[in-house]
């Protein structure tokens, strides 16, 4: 695309819900030039997260359409706002749902990355800066999806939630960090921290849970422990670390004492990635007294209650939670696509499927057939 | 004593307690000599503390009576048994309701204190070398309480049970250290870690908590925030660096609400220390989202269930319990006495009143009419 789009209305394919779970149909869209404090992007690859999926069947939310769904990408600075001054047309860059102003007081705490401005927020389908899309057919809006709608072969992003990474990066394979496997990666690495040669269980062997099954073969721990209602996914487990398998349904019993007795007494370590209140509350009474810690990472129903007897907290168990894996997007993501490029993680195992983007439904069909870990899309197919 | 006790059985005087709730008698006792692993202590200093009193009741627990009880005291070694090589007779000592046997796991961790030889066990009557008690009157075995009994002239106390202290700290003070103090004090020193200038709130003013709010003055906390529901301790919290103070009855909508409106969104930390179970779930969920950390050190009833909404754990509010402060009992303590010596810790006031030992049951009525913080019971007198 030559310079002169730049302040110009962009004409590009995306892929648009007009209704809640119906196929996406690809459509020529209008896509404004960014506002101030915005980037106008290239995307060149995005892969499908649950989330996509769950807001777009919209079981339970407010429905939003039509909208544009997306937020795993990589993608290419086409060009930037006014008030942006730290990316420039040509940069390498991750979007990202969640964000990083640099000025609140979660961004200012070395503890937090749930920015007050620009914290993932599923109900707004607008921008920030003036309550409007920047996408269009024909005078129509469409709607954003958690200010990425990465669907698209150009979108508009608040600079805040845009990560400026190596340009060397392979962006077909970095963009799956945009989303799960940073989440699940993170849970591990800076929230449950286990030591080398230590014990973690891992709740849930989609995507995220391999992602934090890797995190713990990363961190060297000896006894990596896969919880999972499906058996079959063991098998492919073994490739994230993981060294034994318990499924729930296999025993008589809650599966916290399972573990308990295959341990001695509990893990060092717990990651919850499946969002089941009772897998939560196993994954809190499985760890060990006097030092566990589990992590939850699992977003849960709005009316579950999570319930443990007070004597477990006092027994000195951690109960933590987690969101995107306590990474500050633009400080934290490019340090992931650097242990990446330099072979600390490996990204390619994740990757089980690619399709062009005129075949995006496809992407749908593998995830809800629970066939793929992450689907690639290839924007310039 | 001369030296010729070692060895020897010694007779000396003992505070029993015949029955629930009846009050103690001073008796005249035989003290065994210490076994294998065990020292015998000479207590100069003792003070009641809410466990004796609970226990002492015998009210939801199996009763085990007679009982010599008292675990918060500070005396000198007489003489040690078989294989002990680390206390001396004339080392100046605390001996602790829990241990550190400094070879189990949990002993190993850096993270935990909670030992699998000597962890409390408040069921437990005898000395764990043989079965049997070191006290007797006539031949009749007289229980002990937490392996202390420091309600004695003499006790028999496992070695891994006993800190070794600087000699030159008055026992009549750093007595107080065995027990509450160091609970509450570990629990935001070692477990909540505030910040200089973060926010604390501290459920519960009395001794324990006032112990809390003293380690977040010394942490340099700026504001503390005292919950109680009785608001005349007020007035001495301020003493230990309270600076606001909340009595959830004088409010209509749940405490934590109040807090988080107090504070923009909740406190950095807070330590619970008074066992109610609301009191625990509050004090989780007046933490602010994305570091906030709750502590709690309180003991719940057997049949209390905590429960919280899951999206708090995933705001990243931090759930962690204590178990006396997570201080090892050897290792630590006679740190937390040089704390004191160096003035960094005030310890007089917490001690409120002072009897002799032969009135040791007016310092149970103290302590019932919620007069006292702590008593110190003068052995000599």
């Amino acid at each position: 695309m030559p310079s002169t789009t730049v302040g110009q209305v962009i004409r590009c394919k995306a892929a648009v819900a007009w209704e809640a779970g119906k196929p996406l149909v690809i459509e020529e869209v209008e896509v404004a030039p960014p506002q101030a404090m915005e980037v106008r992007l290239k995307i060149l690859f995005t892969s499908l997260c649950h989330t996509d999926v769950y807001f777009w069947e919209a079981k339970g939310q407010t429905p939003l359409f039509p909208r544009i769904f997306g937020h795993e990408a990589g993608g290419i600075v086409e060009s930037v706002g006014e008030g942006v001054t730290d990316l420039e047309p040509g940069d390498h860059v991750l979007p990202v749902f969640t964000g990083e102003c640099k000025e609140c007081r979660h961004c200012k705490s070395e503890e937090s990355n749930m920015c007050d401005l620009l914290r993932i927020n599923t109900d707004r389908g607008v921008m920030l800066h003036d309550g409007k899309s920047r996408f269009s057919i024909n005078g129509q809006p469409i709607y954003h999806f958690v200010g990425t709608s990465t669907f698209s072969e150009y979108t508009v992003v608040h600079v805040g939630c845009v990560a400026k990474i190596n340009p060397a990066a392979p962006l077909d394979k970095v963009c799956v960090l945009s989303c799960g496997i940073s989440t699940g990666l993170g849970a591990t690495l800076n929230v449950a921290k286990p030591g080398k040669g230590s014990t973690v269980a891992i709740f849930g062997l989609g995507a995220v849970g391999l992602a934090a099954a890797e995190g713990a073969r990363m961190a060297g721990a000896s006894r990596i422990i896969g919880v999972d209602l499906n058996s079959k996914r063991f098998n492919e487990a073994k490739k994230f670390g993981v060294t034994e398998f318990v499924n729930p349904k296999d025993h008589g019993k809650p599966v916290q004492e399972v573990i308990a007795e295959m341990t001695g007494g509990g893990v060092d370590r717990s990651v919850e990635c499946t969002g089941n209140i009772n897998a939560m509350i196993s994954a809190y009474e499985c760890v060990h007294d006097g030092w566990g810690v589990a992590v939850l990472v699992g977003v849960p129903n709005k009316d579950d209650t999570f319930k443990t007897h007070p004597m477990n907290v006092l027994n000195e168990k951690t109960l933590k939670g987690t969101f995107f894996g306590n990474y500050k997007p633009r400080s934290d993501l490019p340090l992931v696509v650097e242990k990446y490029m330099n072979k600390e993680l490996q990204l390619e195992k994740f990757i089980t499927h690619e399709v062009p983007f005129s075949e995006i439904n496809k992407a749908f069909d593998y995830m809800l057939r629970g066939d793929s870990l992450r689907c690639v899309i290839r924007m310039d197919a």
